[in-house]
């Protein structure tokens, strides 16, 4: 071949080529003594090159994402960073220095102020916010990467990669880079003889680093018990009766958060009591959540799947094979591509808090000078067009969506947003317009950010009731439905009376009262631990809570 | 562990003693001596298992298929068979034989007849059709398989498989299968000292068993250039000028059939005349059509991410790196899960033909007697709702669809279906209602089997012109739109004929006179390939169509 088809084999040999020259004996096999790493960035990576780097919700490549930002920006600059997750600092430093100037990312979390900053700067150009599956998409599409830049449990000499339960994103990007003659970099906490297991063949990787100290990893999907309010438990009693018993929802993900927490630790005592262990929440699309561990243990749960792992639950995981998937060697393979592909097309319903909704139900958490991404919500929270198997909840959903109009029947997925209404700093959680039109204008964006569109949202909880979207009938009834829960707020307070009685005549508003529940027992009572501490004991001690939690 | 809590892997460790038990010596290692194939599935398989069989659109695990239609009825049924596509009749025969009972699948062409018949006798229970990727996605939820049965091209002693081109969804199989404590049976074309590359790696296999002769590959995005017609030339100018060019379409997929080949094969000619190289058609998740070289060759193509590959291609791909997503060792690896994610949320555009189009767009290839499925079809031609990156593709049908409304903007994907009027034997494409609804009855499905639905439809593009569904307001102006291009098909002659003017003048209907196109130069002349030797002879003699299209 003379190069006019095989530009990107010739260009890679001649980066391999330049790290053996760079490093020389420094690079034994594919392994590279971490004081190197930058001297190899600098042979291997090109001004403008697509970089991978893997940062996700919980595992961060943060060696190689620090030697990163030691880059010479005269060298190497106008790097084009896919990220999945920005959570580090280091992970804006590059763009600050020049040695990067555009991202495509999903999230962005803590760093969403700065970046916003760095955005209306100029030195940060953004390619546009994705959801999770959507990114790794286009990575075999029109944003492959010419380098990525991975982390891993553990690797052998020859190059093979044990991720341990945080797999995560990384055979995804690993994939996408080796298989388009991209250079695959991982950094591993040890190197070791023997793996436990191969998650990744030593042949799709090129280079192993062994960093000072191991990877970062964020304990996420913790939430205390201690914390869940009396209204979080009236919710999700609601929840449970007025949507997961009315559906019959077995299939199903869980948004992040303590309205979530709160139903999960409702699920082997309120729900329990109503006589719906074996009919609701059996299959799960979830990363492994401490506050679902008394649902297990009670027998609730058949399965989970999970997008990563949590901090923590090592032991529990390993203990209990017939609900986690793991591999032989006991740890958890999570994946978050497939994951998140469960959760859009497996699951029957998504269920989830936002910061913002307005009056025809879209939510954003977008909120002025942060630009944060919303992660997985927007692929989970979305109707699965695709999705051609029945079940009752979808089933029901898609009747109830399509009652009295000309259209073939088809089936819908829920779609549930859960808020108090009124948020931190009595934020109203209900506005006229979201915050994401105004931060549109000010990054430049081509359309508003917005989570979950309004027309994919089924319902939305609030401590006043439920609002069942797919029973309104007009843009009108939809507005009242919205203001007929949403409480004290001043979109709550401009309510029609009239309609909005009328809508809970016909139950499209049901109120806690209509759902045959009894307010006086929502309590904290009903949760099934109280503390870290309960979910500890309910593991049977073993579950081990990263220290910031542990406050006993 | 007392077997609370790991009973799946209990049950793993007791059928592979089984396995040791029942095989001996002619076990070594993880490799089986074939003839002893039946003796270990009576020893792994257990009466009412779920069991993944990998039948692919291509790669067929047809030895461990055939082997399974000689397990004794008597000691292993009611297995419950997780397959992608159905091709071969042994698929079949195990449900007629009493081994099999239930059927959750995606495609099954070839056996849809039989399929019908089976299910309407009672001895063949479908869970219900799905989209590729939807049906992955139930693997890791309420469908996790506890046997699977593979296809790769190469073992080593280890167990390390080597799937070659045609990775397509063993990767995805086996991870599902491994990870939940599930037995992984894989057959393999020759057992080897030394793979090329390893695809999966031995540590998720249980066994490996060598066949007497390969597995079955079915090439079936062949399409001979020598039988398109001047219409579908035709059709493939209004598309490239009327939707390809109009909307900047980048990102695509192309469904199977001599339409989107025709199309293909105009790139180099038509498609270059209007000056749209490097503007339109640039990224591609496509299986490795013949009829795209041509257009590599010419340079329109900057990469192309497959779900399988295709016979005939290998020397091709090998050679053409740049384009392809090739392994260290030179041949592609194709995976089915990650295309379709690719095809769902990175391109813009999914365009395909269909048997039948209703009133409303929504279109079917189901029809009486028949149960096939859609293979990728749903997944590909929906609206991915979850999708939040721009592109002026996306922007744009998402403009026209929300002109005028209080919608809060959002893209959307395009959709195209593209038909003649009339297909074979003169049967219309269009109808008043849609065999779907008769078959859902005869197959007690809870509704009709759509392949697309009519509000995913953004086009409809016959001989007769482009409907544009995105400018319609209302089910009346979508009617005459879909009528006012159904030629003379009973639907077409009903037509409105002042509204369908009307519609004409509005630009929601299009003529090929009113996109500038002169019919009489719609010949077979501007096909870049008029047969599969100039295909041959376009790839440099690369190229090595399967015996049966060699006409020369």
């Amino acid at each position: 071949m003379t190069g006019r088809w095989n530009t990107l084999q010739l260009n890679r040999d001649a980066r391999l080529r330049r790290a053996q020259q760079s490093l020389g004996t420094q690079l034994v096999g594919k392994i590279l003594s971490s004081e190197r790493i930058v001297d190899l960035l600098h042979a291997v990576i090109e001004s403008g090159d697509r970089v991978c780097l893997e940062g996700n919700n919980q595992k961060q490549a943060d060696f190689l994402s620090s030697a990163l930002t030691g880059l010479d920006a005269g060298r190497v600059h106008d790097l084009h960073i896919l990220q999945s997750v920005l959570a580090l600092p280091e992970h804006l430093d590059i763009f600050e220095k020049g040695i990067a100037s555009k991202l495509d990312f999903s999230f962005s979390g803590p760093q969403a102020g700065r970046l916003a900053k760095l955005a209306s700067s100029g030195k940060l150009n953004i390619g546009a916010i994705h959801t999770y599956l959507e990114l790794y998409a286009r990575y075999f599409i029109d944003l492959t990467p010419r380098v990525a830049l991975v982390a891993a449990q553990a690797a052998d000499r020859f190059g093979n990669l044990y991720t341990g339960a945080n797999t995560e994103d990384t055979p995804t990007i690993v994939e996408a880079t080796a298989f388009k003659a991209g250079v695959v970099i991982a950094q591993v906490n040890e190197i070791v003889d023997t793996l436990p297991r191969i998650d990744i063949p030593a042949g799709w990787v090129d280079f192993v680093v062994e960093p000072p100290t191991p990877h970062y990893i964020e304990p996420l999907f913790t939430r205390d018990p201690a914390l869940i309010s009396e209204i979080q438990v009236l919710m999700a009693m609601m929840a449970i009766k007025g949507i997961y018993a009315e559906y019959q929802v077995e299939r199903l993900n869980h948004g992040i958060g303590f309205d979530t927490a709160a139903i999960e630790l409702l699920l082997p005592t309120y729900a329990a009591s109503l006589g719906l262990k074996g009919k609701i929440a059996r299959y799960w699309a979830l990363n492994p959540h401490p506050a679902l561990i008394p649902a297990i243990e009670a027998g609730f749960v058949e399965s989970v799947y999970s997008f990563g792992s949590e901090l923590g639950m090592e032991d529990y995981i390993r203990a209990r094979p017939d609900v986690f998937f793991v591999g032989a060697d006991g740890s958890m393979r999570s994946n978050r591509a497939l994951c998140q592909a469960a959760g859009h097309y497996a699951c029957d319903m998504f269920i989830g808090s936002t910061l913002q909704i307005d009056l025809q139900g879209n939510s954003s958490t977008a909120t002025l000078g942060r630009i944060s991404g919303f992660g997985g919500a927007p692929n989970m929270g979305a109707d699965a067009r695709g999705r051609r198997h029945a079940s009752p909840a979808w089933l029901k959903a898609g009747q109830q969506a399509r009652a009295g109009k000309n259209q073939i029947p088809r089936g819908q997925k829920l779609v549930v947003q859960i808020v108090e209404t009124f948020r931190e700093h009595m934020h109203p959680a209900f506005v006229e317009t979201l915050d994401a039109w105004q931060l549109a204008e000010q990054a430049n964006m081509a359309i508003p950010p917005v989570m979950i569109y309004g027309d994919d949202v089924t319902h939305i909880l609030t401590e006043e009731g439920i609002a069942n979207l797919l029973l309104c009938r007009g843009e009108e009834e939809r507005e009242q439905a919205i203001r007929g829960v949403a409480g004290y707020t001043p979109v709550g307070l401009a309510r029609d009376q009239r309609m909005v009685d009328n809508l809970r005549d016909r139950g499209v508003i049901q109120r806690a009262e209509d759902l045959g529940i009894d307010k006086r027992l929502a309590t904290r009572d009903l949760l099934a631990a109280k503390s870290m501490k309960d979910l500890v004991r309910a593991s049977g001690g073993l579950y081990q809570p990263p220290k910031r939690f542990r406050n006993w």
